[in-house]
């Protein structure tokens, strides 16, 4: 009986969430703007913040004017063509540069992401004060996940998750996809290997990239101005396996054959 | 007021979805699926379609036993400890190998895709008479999703789009994730550059995968096991962009700085 009900998911974006700023509370906001527009949080509920508001929050905002570019970054802007003291930005973020050719710079982030520009974004930020600025990403993207489901647990009362997700270009494939930076409360990395399929046949490799695939679905209704709707809540996902950080994502050097 | 709504998409398994079998029409199956929950269909819907019941529908299963592996394969068979008819599938199936180590073997398939096996499968396959039998990718996935999308907008007169989607290992990320081997009817790169942000700084390198993330969306619903649960319908997308192929996602090779 049970099988004859179609399962569901549903995304829910909330709105008129306002412009974040340094030292805001972003578990008062999420409260603040479910309560406005009457959405009330559950059990089992995986709530997904874009980067940028995360970042915001912690006050990972760089005034572009105080940054002197060494020489690697002045020569490294020239191949790139970008603003050195951008290129300065993104090297202090950065353990190595992976590729590096015009107007594509794709480095391994301190954290380990291989990524374009470090995760540093100049675009959505406003211009005071003449000068132009830089958002880096969360010092520790999955503390800032657990901070953040501990206060939304204590502050709501019900067990949920967080992902915090970012948009990553990837290889072979054209137009960034949603992946999560940060996680807390859940399975990341669901390993499906040795479960029998349905005739009896061992699925052999089949390791899925849970936490990645909720950061694209709510990818797909943040849009690209991730400002505009930067909380997404993911309901009625079955979460299964070991809650794992995102960190788990990442492909250590030695596995990757890409490099 | 609109902006006091939550934004919402919504996620929908169906339910009983029989066994396919070569020769099937999967808009009569998806019909007597939906119609059998009560699920009714709506314009603006998108069908996902898993590629497994797909590559059946379309005959696309081979029996091994009946393949003969050459001596490239028998020697790349020993490097990657695979079965050399396995292997020898999987040539036929790629235009070149593109990195092949110990239980490792990535090929461009003959249709560009950078994937593990050229999406040659062994699992979830009833072993009958005895003998092995691997799956292969549709001929024309691209194809498929558009006859898909004609009978379905025929039998059930409502505008929808078909994804037909896919498991892909990715480069630097572990874990597999859900990604559109081919679509018609949405368009699935968006390219948001150009797009002022909310303060009048241009988005200069916004390109989204779209219908990467309706595939990696719908890969949460349907499970490993993609016979279990191989179509979901999402509802609520705003389509936006003009309409293309799967195969647009697919980074040309002279584009793709980690071959």
């Amino acid at each position: 009986v049970e099988q004859c009900d179609p399962a569901r998911l549903e995304l829910t974006a909330l709105p008129n969430v306002p412009a974040i700023r340094s030292g805001d509370d972003l578990s008062a906001v999420i409260a603040d703007c479910a309560r406005d527009c009457a959405f009330t949080f559950a059990d089992g509920d995986i709530v997904i913040v874009a980067q940028k508001i995360v970042s915001k929050a912690e006050n990972r905002l760089l005034d572009l004017a105080t940054v002197v570019p060494g020489q690697r970054a002045r020569a490294l802007a020239e191949t790139v063509n970008k603003d050195p003291r951008l290129v300065e930005l993104i090297l202090r973020e950065s353990r190595c540069v992976v590729r590096a050719q015009p107007d594509l710079l794709i480095v391994e982030h301190r954290l380990g992401f291989v990524m374009a520009n470090a995760g540093v974004d100049q675009s959505n930020l406003a211009i005071e004060d003449g000068g132009a600025r830089a958002l880096l990403l969360p010092e520790d993207p999955d503390a800032s996940a657990a901070r953040l489901r501990d206060r939304l647990v204590a502050r709501l009362r019900v067990a949920i998750a967080v992902v915090i997700n970012d948009s990553f270009g990837r290889a072979f494939r054209r137009g960034t996809c949603g992946i999560a930076l940060g996680a807390a409360g859940l399975a990341t990395l669901v390993d499906q290997r040795g479960k029998p399929d349905f005739f009896g046949r061992t699925l052999r490799s089949t390791i899925v990239g849970t936490a990645d695939e909720i950061a694209a679905a709510a990818s797909l209704l943040m849009g690209p101005a991730a400002e505009g709707r930067p909380i997404v809540i993911l309901r009625g996902l079955q979460l299964a396996g070991e809650i794992s950080p995102a960190s788990v994502l990442i492909r250590p050097p030695v596995e990757d054959v890409f490099r």
